[in-house]
């Protein structure tokens, strides 16, 4: 059984209130259209996952010091300028239950927000010469921006195959997860030799979430009702994926026509769901995000047992089991 | 008289050649559609402007090395990832009489490419450890979405002082040559206490050459004929500025009203052209064009006396009095 989100925060709880506070800082403009939205998102955040991954990476390798709060600006800088530009690549309407600062500014501000902040971020790394910071959060950009292009690709063509789902999204979603960890585990002086073991954990932990996250469209995930999204925007994720290729060709043809042509109407979304169950592409997800699990698991047996090992157990754990 | 762009890349043809090849390697990537528009994007490159003002400010430090080259690829990657996402900004169809970016594959493209470009050109310099470079990048890049947040939000009011319409025009299109010069200049070792002096070029450089685009829009540069698109878009620029500030108060009235609700008629356009004109607000903004253009000279005069000092000189004198 997972603790709640407040019970794992709580060997951290006084950095993540400072952290809170370091950030608000970080956002400050002279540009009032800027302070708008900037205070907008801070209002609007979401768990503080990305701090909470980047800090107990830290307490795995020493303490939280001011390093490791510029590390978890940075990846917060980076993931709020990735939410609102995503907000302009998906068309989103919503973010978190509010209209989201697309539908609010327009694309326009959206980009150049985005912009704003990532830019935000790499001065207060060039600004201190965080160089190792700077190049775990540019690998991380290009790899998010990699894996957002690649599955716009492959959607439109609806032939996506289980590889190169794994390839998007480990470079959409894992990387940043990857990126938090890398981040927390440097700037606290993490031994060279073991960043490829947390790497590990970070990469399985991502993919894991991604297949939860994917399942949650099924309605395969805790409480949730299947909201059927991915498959009206015609996004191909494992469950599909795997159905597809267990599919006669005749089969297969008549759901990737349905798909094409038919998602606007929901009758054609629940059919295609309850199919997909047929088909065991659910089991078949909810095994492999186990498998991920495990992994990541396997991996933090092999670092340092501490408060910053059993922090990010928790974290995997209550991420993965949490009910919508 | 101007010499012609050739002329003036003669002393630094075999660099700007070689720079083209270094910078389509930079651009490569494995996935295939990123590919599409990055070859895209070369094919349909400017006239190498930005590369040319960073090895002139090198010259005028010292020689072209592999670190100039880098900082004119960095300069390069942020202007052309600025010009992807201005096409979402600016809703623009066309760019450079071709269609843009995001007209040909949308805007999420155009978010993403961009993302993607900033972050190579991060890595690039990261990988390098060129903190200085980075820096001014960062600074840009700041700068610019700062710039454009601020037109965007003062347009709409559409009350823009001469002042507001500086600021704006310093931080959206002067600090990007700011940066080239400063660019080239460090990389090739220049003296900090001169570094003062090159950004004053560049500055009033910028400055002239934004007035000089927005002139262009009334038809007052060159052979061009008035083109009005600023005046459709409700983009309140010098000539304009200065015109309404000169204005009675009913005339004032009278004008913002146009401005606001009959721009989309062919003949409201030419006749805030016209009233500009009788205004002075021409006139106005082509002194304005040329104080700029002597101020950066003069700074130009305080610097050493090289090959490099001329080339920006000329590179001033060819911007401000093409043609086109």
């Amino acid at each position: 059984m997972a603790l709640s989100l407040k019970q794992i925060q709580k060997p951290i709880e006084a950095e993540l209130n400072a952290f809170e506070k370091k950030f608000r800082a970080s956002m400050r403009s002279n540009v009032p259209l800027l302070d708008k939205v900037m205070h907008y998102i801070v209002q609007h955040k979401g768990k503080q996952m990305r701090p909470m991954f980047v800090f107990f990476s830290a307490l795995l390798a020493g303490n939280i010091g001011e390093k490791v709060y510029r590390g978890a600006t940075l990846i917060e800088l980076l993931h709020t300028a990735t939410l609102v530009h995503d907000d302009v690549v998906d068309d989103a309407d919503k973010r978190r239950g509010f209209f989201s600062i697309n539908a609010l500014w327009k694309n326009k501000v959206a980009v150049l927000v985005g912009d704003y902040l990532l830019s935000k971020g790499l001065l207060l790394s060039v600004e201190h010469k965080d160089f190792s910071l700077l190049e775990i959060v540019s690998t991380a950009v290009r790899e998010m921006s990699e894996g957002e292009l690649l599955q716009m690709q492959k959607s439109r063509l609806l032939n996506i195959t289980e590889s190169v789902y794994y390839d998007i999204i480990q470079r959409k979603t894992a990387s940043l997860i990857v990126a938090a960890c890398g981040m927390g585990f440097v700037a606290a002086g993490g031994a060279e030799e073991q960043l490829a073991q947390l790497q590990s954990f970070a990469l399985n932990a991502g993919i894991a979430f991604q297949i939860r996250d994917d399942l949650f469209d099924y309605g395969a995930v805790g409480i949730g009702k299947p909201t059927g999204i991915d498959i009206k925007e015609k996004k191909l994720t494992l469950p599909l994926i795997y159905a597809l290729s267990q599919a006669s060709d005749s089969e297969k043809r008549k759901y990737i026509y349905k798909i094409k042509n038919e998602t606007h109407q929901k009758n054609t979304i629940t059919e295609i769901i309850d199919w997909v169950k047929a088909k065991n592409g659910i089991a078949y997800a909810q095994n492999a995000m186990q498998q991920y699990q495990n992994a990541a698991l396997e991996a933090l047996k092999r670092l340092p047992q501490n408060s910053g090992n059993l922090g990010l157990e928790q974290l995997l754990i209550f991420t993965i089991e949490r009910n919508k």
